[in-house]
């Protein structure tokens, strides 16, 4: 009698080849240089703005506040995927231009999504890192496009992606030439609802031993609370990530997408203080220093 | 002391408007006449054919399989959304020119996945129906672009949405002026592992409930099995859905894309003459005379 | 460097050795007999009852429908696991004593849950099988006790449960020595909202490959919605089911617990005239005559 | 036209009346004294040693171990719930009896799991905790068992309860006069299959909202995987955790139970000694100096 055979065993074969996004492929960690930033390197990276950029007043207000709290990378969606089609949908590329403004008034890099493959042209010209979104991690066109990109691509993790699926997304961009690939957990769907997803941060070190690649976290999108978002960035740090994707906004209570996900000032300059204080830590504590405190303790112990 | 409020609950109010998918705008079941061919009404319609165009000869050779089954429509995926870069990505153009050979042999209809708004023009001009695949349910300027195709258009589940997620992708659709949408489950991602995906025949249902359009299941991709595919099929009509899409390839053993969940002609022939008696059966019992009998059983009774 | 090896592929192993519940131990089906009642032969068994023994008079209203409908076995909860400690708990033994009382004055066979291993002892005195409710399905105490019962067993799948523990979860009942079990599938837990759990019913014709042992449906908890049930019932047996389990409540909109899942008699008495029609078109369908039909159709096509 | 009711919408009236593990019934933190130690106060609670008892030799090697890395709380398993009755089920109270043992010999308090309301009476003779394990979060004889214990309960979360369910079985042993509730986070059960569990990490901040119970976190059940472990662990007190739940085994390689998620002493002495650091700094970031230098550095900026 012939065994019936899970799908799941049949599955694991697709990752029996080697691939780019791979320790064995590369084993040194990729560190992407923008201007005077480094992901993937020591320094933890912050990207922090608005869902959704509503006017270039709102966009101003939300990059004051962000670069007041140190952040190195500021967000603003110009495109907006939404789930209704009776949703705000975004200002396009007039979003665009205000994203441009930001830039040269602050001096702080921008990030936006883009969600089309005839936008990456446009959308590259203003911007210093593309975004490809959760809803998208499967639009393979639009991989390629980035792919053939040379700005960095932040990837966002699909809502029912595995990490597999996950790393084979990234694969698309990698093969296509582009080797600036940062991935993003943003949590993933699960029966639990008091958060919008769940955040899945044992993804972190398991990436980390897969792949090269830089990998930051969404607590924003993750949780859908901002009460969450402090707390679990803390730990997204701990956990291993290079870095942090935070949505703030000068007035959550009046956003257009995502409010009640978004920090105000008051809750985003305290975290920023303590992320740093929290880099700091991570820093003592993986450095070799401790590392032998910590094996005289064991010894004496 | 203030309640922390569930994300699930914030969430329910975004179905509070009055959508054009639902029963409550249009109390009437949708039927869309393609040819002879009627999709919603009382006769059930099959779509059937392979996974990919693989080339001229397994085309014609899964048609002429497919055609002897009796099925109403043919399909073929000339481009191809795949999980990993190095996997056939098809045939593109020249597949779709093979599928309108089909057509034009066979009298057959036909229909292929779109994946790119740029390439919705063309595919519209070879075929009949336009699908909209899983990994783009929430690819939005794709729902936009065929929501202006005078094509119908399935819309297959993504793998994680929520039945209120894909009525408002189909919303998009038919805001955009295309009120041919076809509803397509396909399996929904959960912990299970013997099969590709778990089969939400209750989403059947619900959504006819919920919605005047038209629903199809797809039991080859919901469970990845092709030893499932007959039970699954049979499964689905009596849930009440109006027709199935079902993969055949003239020689599973051999395709490029999922053979594993493909019937061939043997598993596929008696299949088909096994639903039709199926179809036969449930107008029996649906039809007044059988109300009526029943009536007189339980009051007899 | 060497490879992060995921969790599911150890995970496979554990079934690498051989068990009762397998076709590989036991080609042949198990048919479980309780009097002139079958399990998992031809015809199908249909156990309905309200989920809780309430009183004596609403258990003789419910047992009177559930009779004038023709089910072979009478369902009702003495002991009754609730999410919350607030809501009714159960008659407990004083409900043991109404069920026997169904039973003498009907003739029908009765199944109630035994929630503890010190109860197996009382609750056989009283019942024709025992069952083991989602939440126990991994209370190994209680598998072993029921094991060593002589009264048959329905066993229900865990609202998490792979198909691989949802068997071994028999297979300790079957190691113990009680070869009558009887598995019930009644939706695994999933991000869907509109119902309950997400009826799994692919894991039907899985279980027939896998295992000789007999498989129910119920697909009152399954959707957790009334209107669901007819069509989902219906669809279980299509995809091979030996049976199903239906709540039926004389009242719904007063029960004590899970009403808006009961069927009222208005609803089950029609369908259990559709199940009978339904039962009769499939032994057609799979009948010899059907399948010579179906060769010959083949072949002049 | 009458809406179809969502599921979701219907279940969440369940949590309407006051219960006692809410905010609302008790503001401030429980707080759980064993001897010396303390749970729910402000230093972190670490629970760590061998998945099962397997010989009082390799007990007492764990515990040696467990003690030097500065652990508060042993835990060793006697009563084993395993997946297949094939599997290593315990030693039960021969388990027990070297568990005092190690009590007697260490002054370590210790904790092990018990799977029947039989057996509670003699378990709480022999240990400072009693566990309900997650099989058993709904097994609510179990709970009502353990609300009459004078010990103090840790309730794993259930693989598929939701926060509310689970809240709900802690309510089961507070009603029955237990307030010494732990909450123990150790993963949900989702489609990723790189690690064992999914481990829920904002469930610790939403349970902190929600209620007054102390919540830790066993990492090793969450993830499967000990190289995971590590940056697990600090990531759950880094959310809010209280205390952590740890598998220690003097020879991972060679334990009957879980041994590939099980830390030896190389691992675990270098985990608690960053552990300690990382609570030290804890308490100066929320401490009202801290609090103040942000305030400072929010408006001088």
């Amino acid at each position: 009698m012939c065994r019936f055979v899970p799908f799941a065993e049949r599955d694991a074969h697709s990752m029996a080849k080697l691939k780019q996004f791979s320790r064995e492929y590369k084993e040194k960690d990729t560190v992407i240089n923008i201007g005077d930033i480094t992901i993937g390197a020591k320094s933890k990276v912050i990207i922090a703005g608005p869902c959704a950029i509503e006017s270039r007043e709102q966009l101003l207000a939300a990059a004051r506040i962000v670069m007041q709290g140190g952040a190195d990378i500021f967000r603003g969606g110009a495109f907006k995927p939404r789930t209704s089609p009776y949703d705000f949908q975004g200002l396009n590329e007039k979003g665009l231009e205000y994203l441009a403004e930001v830039r040269d008034v602050t001096g702080m890099k921008v990030i936006t999504e883009v969600i089309e493959t005839t936008a990456v042209h446009v959308v590259e010209q203003y911007v210093d890192i593309l975004q490809v979104g959760s809803r998208n991690m499967q639009n393979f066109p639009l991989l390629k496009a980035v792919g053939r990109s040379t700005k960095p691509v932040v990837l966002k993790r699909g809502m029912a992606a595995t990490l597999d699926e996950w790393l084979l997304a990234a694969e698309y961009i990698l093969y296509e030439g582009n080797q600036q690939v940062i991935l993003c957990e943003r949590g993933i769907r699960t029966f639990e609802r008091y958060t919008r997803y769940t955040m899945d941060l044992s993804s972190i070190p398991v990436l980390k031993k897969l792949s090269h690649l830089p990998v930051i976290v969404d607590p924003s999108h993750a949780t859908g609370q901002h009460e969450l978002v402090s707390p679990m960035a803390m730990a997204a740090l701990v956990s291993g990530a290079d870095g942090l994707m935070l949505e703030v906004h000068p007035n959550p209570s009046e956003a257009l997408c995502d409010g009640p996900q978004s920090l105000d000032s008051a809750e985003y300059i305290p975290l920023m203080y303590q992320l740093k204080k929290l880099e700091k830590f991570l820093h003592e504590v993986n450095s070799k220093k401790c590392y032998e405190e910590t094996v005289v303790a064991t010894i004496s112990n």
